[in-house]
């Protein structure tokens, strides 16, 4: 049985010891109350312990929108227009990578999420069957699809969907497979609608990019004289194993048919910022109490996976939108980890006995934390990734002070496989 | 002597040998072209050494606009309307503040400031004489002043410039005073124009808070008719030696006066966006060539002091408003650094024989700057303060492996005393 014992740590605002088993929190007792189901387990020899004197407990993060393997084309291409970017950088590049060199950037960007506190991430990309190793062999979770594009021709996409149906590759149950159209202006109706029926048939949960720019939703209402919005649910798309990815053009009626659907946004304010998407609404979903995950996207268009970084700048970006009091930081706190793990099935993000046990210990001392008047403000303003120790997932520990096993073994594969894009590049 | 030699290091994409002295980077030579200078050096006892290699020297942030001591207030009172939060939360735990709590909550800051890479404060607040003395202490440069506000007094206003005159406190030359009226709003015209003939006549900077909010331009246009810049420029404030901080609401009139004058805007991104100020021009002010350097502004309003996070969301915001390519990475960079640098006077901000040695080490194999294609592109848009090894002020070595010294006892002091302003409190 695979157990550990956190001892005196601040968890949920009472010092206590916490008991993992079997990837669960099996007790959360305060400590000096001499429970006697923690007092059991440590006279067995062998246990693990940390010591949490010092330091806290808390949720670790979600990263509902990613392209993970993309940590290859990190600082490849920036500061130019969306089209530009993509045409004439991003998928030219992107032509050339081979699964094992995509392999590698998941890998870089799964060391990359533990150091700053994520231990899920919903992939869309390619060589999902590597990709699902990768994750398979570094203990986190991960949501994982083809992403499906009209252009790459009906034997792919059925392809996939065998695959999906056979589950011919999932190792473990922190792995999930998703349907992932890319989006409205990549695929069509029929194959829309094909998506829908096939995560219906196969209980899967739908991944797809949604009014990212105004030119998505021009170009939609021009073709189908409807949003992009309104054309998904057309299409029988949203609902509430449904996560859409950005989400930044909403109308009224939008945010309307996303309520009564039950569809996860997943907002992404890094990305949206940088490549000059648009500024997500951010306080007419939450005053419509519209359900919001957060995504750092891609690292080419971030350019990290600090989940951190993105729940601080949501709640900047919805404070200029909507005022001051707009996001405060424990929803902002809560959108980046427990509402995403809600939208995934995964039975995380809150500190509670009998739930999967997922958790950062964090350093208390940590000068950023200091004085400490409020956990929930300082961890949300003002902390960065160096105040995290540990990272727990399913019960297990992925860094231990500081630590990921291998750490630069990766780095290494990763320069070796950037090396090799280029050279495929000519360049 | 003291001195210095960083070997095998990137400095400026070349691999260096470079030798401090003086406080100064006397010879930057390429690795393996046995320069006679280093040569000489290289075999003196006692010498210092630091090993470059997979490292890169870059230069360290300039923090132009904070008030150091209100970490001492981080996390105290968040989420709420700019005025609310001030005349309700701040400024009551501010009358409870003593001089030395202030002195901690400086040293916390600068604490603080080193783990994330910045070597300078231009701080406005009180508490000054305790001030000089942490930053002497500590190593870091400073531009400090007594915060002028027409309330409290002409006998402390006299008193402070009197300070200033007779140049009572300064123990070192990275100290320099500044003539700091808070702002329009709590000083009027005759201290105002009293301000810059006691700039001008001790050779002082002049630092003020400048257009922040939009109540604040639309008060001094019902008052006096014109814009808040326009009415520091009718009072004689603007010119080259002045900075002002936010400067958010500018008229294209404005922005020709802060050009002709010559004065230096401090962006601080975070705080506007945080208590929903606006968002600051910056398509405008990049396209008319206008000064800029970044700051953090107090912790109560960001909530920390990472420039580093500053410099993105600056990017992040430009983008936002400006398009995709607005604040490129260089640009973003140079107002964190050698524009602040400039602005103060100070010989540093860019790697160079002869600068002062103010500098950074990153440690290229830090997973946020893999695999590595555009290092300045990596460093502003992907990395955090985990990449900085060690930090270099005035050719003495402030931050060693992470490590600044006796920072746990700024820790338990800064502690020590939040627990002595609830008390005085009454909390």
């Amino acid at each position: 049985m695979n157990r550990l014992v956190i001892s005196n740590i601040d968890c949920n605002g009472q010092l206590s010891d916490v008991l993992v088993e079997d990837g669960r929190f099996a007790r959360i007792a305060p400590v000096g109350g001499e429970d006697p189901q923690i007092a059991r387990v440590l006279r067995q020899p062998g246990l693990k312990e940390i010591d949490g004197s010092g330091r806290k407990l808390i949720p670790p993060f979600y990263n509902c929108h990613t392209h993970a393997a993309m940590t290859m084309l990190r600082g490849y291409a920036d500061d130019m227009p969306l089209f530009a970017w993509l045409s004439e950088h991003i998928w030219p590049a992107e032509a050339k990578m081979t699964h094992e060199i995509m392999y590698h950037g998941v890998r870089l960007a799964m060391l990359e999420m533990l150091k700053s506190g994520t231990v899920f991430f919903n992939d869309m990309y390619f060589g999902w069957e590597r990709c699902m190793e990768a994750v398979e062999e570094m203990g986190l979770r991960a949501a994982v699809a083809d992403t499906l594009i009209e252009a790459r021709g009906d034997e792919r996409i059925e392809g996939f969907f065998d695959a999906c149906r056979r589950n011919s590759r999932p190792g473990c149950d922190r792995i999930q497979w998703t349907v992932a159209p890319h989006a409205i202006y990549t695929v069509g109706e029929k194959l829309l609608r094909r998506c829908a029926e096939t995560a219906r048939e196969l209980d899967l949960r739908l991944h797809i990019h949604l009014a990212e720019t105004r030119q998505e939703n021009d170009d939609c209402l021009a073709a189908h004289g409807m949003t992009p919005t309104a054309w998904l649910h057309h299409v029988g798309l949203l609902g509430p194993r449904t996560v859409v990815a950005h989400a930044v053009w909403l109308s009224q009626e939008d945010m309307e048919i996303l309520k009564e659907t039950g569809t996860t946004l997943v907002h992404n304010p890094c990305s949206n910022m940088k490549l000059a998407s648009g500024a997500f609404p951010a306080k007419a979903v939450i005053d419509m109490g519209l359900n919001v995950a957060l995504g750092t996207d891609g690292t080419s268009s971030n350019n990290n996976l600090d989940m951190h970084e993105e729940m601080k700048t949501a709640a900047l970006l919805a404070k200029l939108t909507g005022g001051a009091e707009t996001l405060k930081a424990d929803e902002a706190l809560r959108w980046a980890t427990a509402n995403g793990a809600r939208a995934f099935g995964i039975d995380a993000g809150v500190l509670e006995e009998g739930r999967l046990a997922d958790a950062l210990i964090v350093n208390l001392s940590n000068e950023r934390l200091v004085p400490g008047y409020n956990f929930v403000s300082d961890w949300v303003y003002s902390a960065d990734s160096r105040a995290i120790d540990y990272v727990l997932c399913d019960g297990r520990i992925l860094m231990e002070n500081g630590r990921v096993p291998y750490e630069e073994q990766i780095i290494e594969d990763a320069r070796r496989s950037a090396a090799d894009l280029l050279h495929r590049l000519g360049k």
